[in-house]
């Protein structure tokens, strides 16, 4: 499955959609048993959120937009299938979790691939599900750092916190995810779908027990005036870097 | 306590019954403080589960074997006596259990000497404490990794993601464990029973209050026609190996 | 904020109090978003609570203490401000406590600045929030092996662990801290404060959830007969050491 929304893998409302129903389709079909996740953008894995979808919108809109970005890490935290992130581009934020929801992360070794959940750079707090799976991934001391520092790691970093279970040069991700799949493949599917869902759904019913709740939590936090503001002056510092 | 039950010591119901009654007299001699649980069958620490008790047999027999295997657990991940594992030989899943129920781990340093949950690769599912007891060990992440599949690791391996405590060459296996029972000896034994209860009981718990339940799930997947199927496929295998 | 009760910063229920009351007037005033604590006693960040305090007192007294001890925890532990914790001497027990409950902790480099919850070593137990404190920060596997032994980590094995963050020579500890404290000032102190919340509320509800219960269980284990024994015990060893 490779990530095609240029320039750089943002999540908005129509890509997640289309996201969501793609891996609701490979799930259903049973002659997939697993997918390697990677990006047809250089140099992005993905963006992460779309501020674009959080600016300057209605309360509905908001709230439609959380539903699909929950929906999306549903439907990978617990996929059935074996998921390899095969990161070859930065992954900040939104982009991260996707990376921390699969089985594995093979990242290319370049210094410009960063990987993590910056969230608070921005003057946001990432949600609870995110810290969920960060914790998960590296625990709870260097969540803590990562998340209020807002940390972006170097692939060597990324990879001495646990971030990504390994780095190797940019040429050969593919084939690295292709083996590390290999490996996954050989193991009986219903067994090894039972050991993740045994690993995996006490923190997913933790956002699904609350998830209204969570939508709510979101709709107000992004629609106040200072959120608002120091989003449009993000925005606007990113097209001046741009031109 | 050496366990004796050639050729792999298996745990079958008997062996097991004698484990635990042993390990209680153990417990309640108060000139006990402390044992170190090694292996007198070369080259193997346990083999874990015997399949034998799994394989063809009534529901009744399933349940009663269940009970014995959570008893054992409980027996040892709560115990008053500071238990320090010598493993001189491989130990797959319940052997790794055993070890991991300990207060210190030694690990002869052979590449045969393999320690893992494995139970994925026979097409089962390890139960939710032996989840717990190698989270509680290596953490969420190392776990899910491991568990999912099926992973047996090196003495190198084990000791890098923190399976064992100590790698040693064979021939010292026994002294080291005695040093380190010496180490943990000299720290009162009160104080360090709170804590070890402190640090044990909501896991402990986490069982105990599902018990029942957790012995009928062991009866439903055991004798499922498919699993009776793969478990016979696989002792047959064995047999086809040794002769 | 620099401790100062000399000799070795010994938590008495008055400088408790006036710890406390330091730390909330810093964190009602606005001018100040951080604090880098500190020693003024050479060779000892802090050694903990104060045996004086706990040994042959009344009831009432033994309530107050503990309360008093909670408190310091609470108010740590959640601060608003970015509290960097500058380890320039030995930080036994509650002196480890209080370095555990910062955002960061920078050590000096010296092998008699050992840190670490060695309360079973005097045959008490370090209480359930302590525990909690050094789970969320090593992980629960070394927590169970450092709190049963009441190990003292080494400046080397304390950053091996993951007890502090960074081990650096004595005469640079004071202006690591400053240089760390500015990169955390750099953050958006409302995220940060959120993001903080988020990962550390629900221990800090653990406690607060059963404070009484707490207080409780400390005055009944501290006013035995054999507890107050064996801190006499420790006490006149103590002196005599010094003379």
């Amino acid at each position: 499955m490779k990530f095609k929304n240029p320039p750089v893998n943002s999540l908005s409302l129509e890509f997640l959609t289309e996201l969501i129903i793609s891996l609701e389709k490979l799930q259903n079909d049973k002659t997939f048993r697993g997918v390697v996740l990677t990006s047809d953008c250089p140099g992005v894995f993905s963006a992460g959120l779309d501020l674009m979808e959080m600016c300057g919108r209605n309360l509905a809109h908001y709230a439609e937009y959380w539903k699909a970005v929950q929906e999306l890490w549903l439907q990978l935290y617990l996929s059935n299938l074996v998921l390899v992130a095969a990161i070859n581009g930065a992954s900040p934020a939104a982009g991260c979790l996707m990376s921390l929801s699969c089985d594995y992360r093979v990242l290319a070794d370049n210094p410009k691939h960063v990987i993590g959940l910056n969230e608070t750079l921005l003057g946001i707090v990432a949600p609870f599900w995110f810290k969920d799976t960060l914790v998960n991934t590296i625990g709870h001391r260097a969540t803590e750092r990562a998340l209020q520092l807002g940390l972006l790691f170097s692939p060597a970093e990324a990879l001495q916190v646990g971030m990504v279970d390994q780095v190797v040069p940019e040429d050969q991700v593919q084939s690295t995810a292709l083996s590390v799949m290999a490996q996954w493949m050989a193991i009986p599917d219903h067994a090894r779908q039972l050991t993740k869902t045994m690993m995996r759904k006490a923190t997913v019913d933790h956002l699904i027990k609350q998830r209204d709740a969570d939508i709510q939590n979101f709709v107000s936090f992004i629609s106040r005036d200072s959120i608002q503001k120091s989003l449009q002056m993000y925005l606007k510092n990113l097209k001046q870097k741009k031109s």
